[in-house]
């Protein structure tokens, strides 16, 4: 018997979601490489073997055994995007947009973006932490082991660099691992109105060098996004910052397609930015480009359903053209406040199309593409993380069909019961 | 000091949402009547007094008290429509629609109603309240403290009074209270496909009068419901078959508008049925009856989300007309397994323009209405049913605008915390 840490047996089903030498792409999206009556073997952290339950309980001796029976266990969720760490709440303006106030009149009211700008740039350090932390207890409640946080609502050096130290505080703080991305170019803060492109030029010219230099700090590679949108970032100024940042040792990603099909996302492609994140009204010259890239596009339809429109990413062309799809909540206080990953698979299997095979393969899986660590997480194979979930069900079908409540019983992260 | 079993007190909000000698009706829909840093006194299972927190705490002296700093109270939520009990799931049925089968290839497949009465039928009365207590115990989770159940999987005598039977069970075996609905007319079923009028036939004749029997043997009203819908029960077999239930001694309720506007609402106001259900198709003339009538217009729409329609109940088209609105889950295990009262708020809010108070008072005081109860829960008044929530957040407004999680934090059922 081979002495290991955990031996979760038992299981009705185990969701590998098997790596295929990278992200799983187009029609082959949705590979979930079911074992029935499966068992896993975690050793230091990691995955040693996933089997049938008979062969690994004869092989292991575990200190700790977890008997699944009638559960379902899958990778931990990976949300590659959204706007974590932030301050407050912004609940008051989505009640004033449901009693028919428009966009200028909640702007003219102090909301939008630049009231979640003034709340972080207030906040002190330890505040902003404390903000943030119920909501990764709430993220790791509902299955999320790990996630992409950003700036951007600092929007000037020293609130910028202050969102960073958060971030860091708060992925030492508890168990849900925190990939940091650099975000300056959000918005144009209001006392750059009228100036963008002066600006951009602070950005490329002061935020970046900062940004780079808490990098090199910390030992740590960021990505650098921008928001890339009609009335905010064109593709011209969106490839001044990213090619800089590349410079500078940044990884990249882009806000594209939110609201109009600028080219952002072919922009990404042509970088070789690690992902093309929103994707709602790309062209189709940017959808074919997906498919002949590396970059992963990753959807969000939290957004959508957050401000009650119609239309979303239009996954099925994405994956007709061969592309690599993930999924996101967008977590943010503006536009859609859900955490849940399970919610937006839900969604993605109502209005993107996908199966609940597929949303989950795009939940985890590629979703760790979409933040440079497919290689380290999402899947259930020997040598990665062991980032586990165990379902409050047999069957991974479940996920999508139910809606509105959580189904992650235990979760483990790094092959330790975190919740 | 006046001695009392329970004091919560220190909320941010209490919100009351107190009776307008009936439902609220139209425009005055979302009277929260809002204490700010209030306190809630109980006694005997019931609400004893609510006012501000330097008052109450001066006036009584209670064997259980609750600090409420930060936090915000409402009532329990009221689900006045779902179609508990069943068994088994269609988690299935759900993969192959998002992989394009048609409605007549699922049914071909077995799929559909029928599979859910399949399996109702077969299962044994102990197996049809251990498969659905789990289901209650998430509603009480997600703050439902009174939820309306019904028959319709049975489909003949038998198997129709082993679902009232399990429902009592039901409701004797944990904490949220059943309130329970007759609807032997929710389909035809296969046996005597083609042969509709001779199935009412049979309800009117078999069917209803062992209810009515079920009904004297357990000294309660039940609810009578009918599917009025194009293709299942027309507005003629609607008549005839609630008709012959008032005679016996139901009160009544009206599945309509779900698919086509039949009429279905105006003869529920007509007939002075209790609440009138889905509206998604409502004829204007509909509408307006509703705005005359007692019929309390419950709307439904975890339903077209669930199947990703995109019509909804034209709330506010049935404010305008004066009418009085409810909400409710639909949950079911066909179109809509969601449990969650915060979730419907949230697609109200979206979905039915509704702001967050006005679906608050829907899934509370109205909803409690919609199952003749308005008189005992479904607001936090003196001499009402202390079932009360205590939320995870100091501002109502936060339901609605944040969706997929759970922001119960404490239930109070009958004065008694109890989740």
């Amino acid at each position: 018997m081979q002495e290991i840490d955990l031996l979760i047996h038992s299981a009705g089903q185990i969701c590998v979601v098997p790596n295929h030498d990278g992200p799983q792409r187009g029609d082959r999206l949705g590979d979930l490489g079911i074992v029935e009556d499966g068992a896993v073997a975690v050793s230091d952290g990691k995955i040693v073997e996933v089997g049938k339950s008979i062969d690994l309980r004869a092989k292991y001796a575990a200190e700790t055994i977890i008997d699944a029976s009638g559960h379902c266990i899958t990778p931990g969720f990976v949300d590659p995007h959204t706007h974590l760490p932030w301050f407050g709440d912004r609940a008051n303006e989505f009640e004033m947009r449901l009693g028919g106030a428009t966009y200028m009149e909640i702007m003219a009211a102090g909301g939008g973006i630049m009231s979640t700008v003034r709340n972080v740039r207030q906040a002190g350090l330890e505040e902003l932490v404390a903000d943030n932390l119920p909501r990764l207890a709430s993220l790791l409640r509902h299955g999320t082991t790990s996630v992409e946080a950003k700036t951007g609502y600092g929007l000037e050096k020293a609130a910028e660099l202050k969102q960073l130290d958060a971030m860091w505080q708060l992925n030492q703080a508890q168990p849900v691992e925190v990939t940091f991305t650099f975000l300056p170019a959000h918005a144009v803060p209001v006392e750059w109105h009228g100036r963008t492109d002066e600006y951009v030029n602070y950005v490329i010219t002061e935020l970046l060098p900062a940004g780079a230099d808490w990098m090199q700090k910390h030992n740590v590679t960021l990505f650098c996004d921008v928001f890339c949108e009609a009335g905010v970032f064109d593709v011209a100024q969106t490839r001044r910052i990213l090619t800089r940042a590349a410079e500078l040792g940044f990884r990249l990603k882009v806000h594209a397609d939110e609201f109009e099909g600028l080219g952002g996302t072919k922009l990404a492609v042509e970088l070789g930015a690690t992902s093309a994140d929103h994707l709602v009204k790309t062209p189709d010259a940017d959808i074919a480009a997906l498919g002949q890239g590396d970059t992963i596009a990753v959807g969000l339809p939290g957004t959508p359903f957050g401000l009650a429109e119609r239309e979303y990413t239009p996954a099925k062309a994405i994956l007709a053209a061969g592309g690599a799809l993930a999924l996101a909540t967008d977590f943010n206080p503006g536009t859609t406040w859900n955490e849940s990953m399970q919610m937006v698979i839900a969604l993605a299997c109502r209005y993107m199309g996908l199966t609940q095979a597929q949303a989950l393969a795009a939940a985890t899986l590629n979703a760790a593409y979409a933040i440079g660590r497919g290689d380290e997480i999402g899947s259930l194979e020997p040598g990665k993380q062991a980032d586990i979930l165990i379902l409050d069900t047999a069957d991974y079908r479940q996920l999508g069909y139910r809606y509105g409540t959580n189904l992650v019983q235990t979760v483990v992260k790094k092959g330790r019961v975190v919740g």
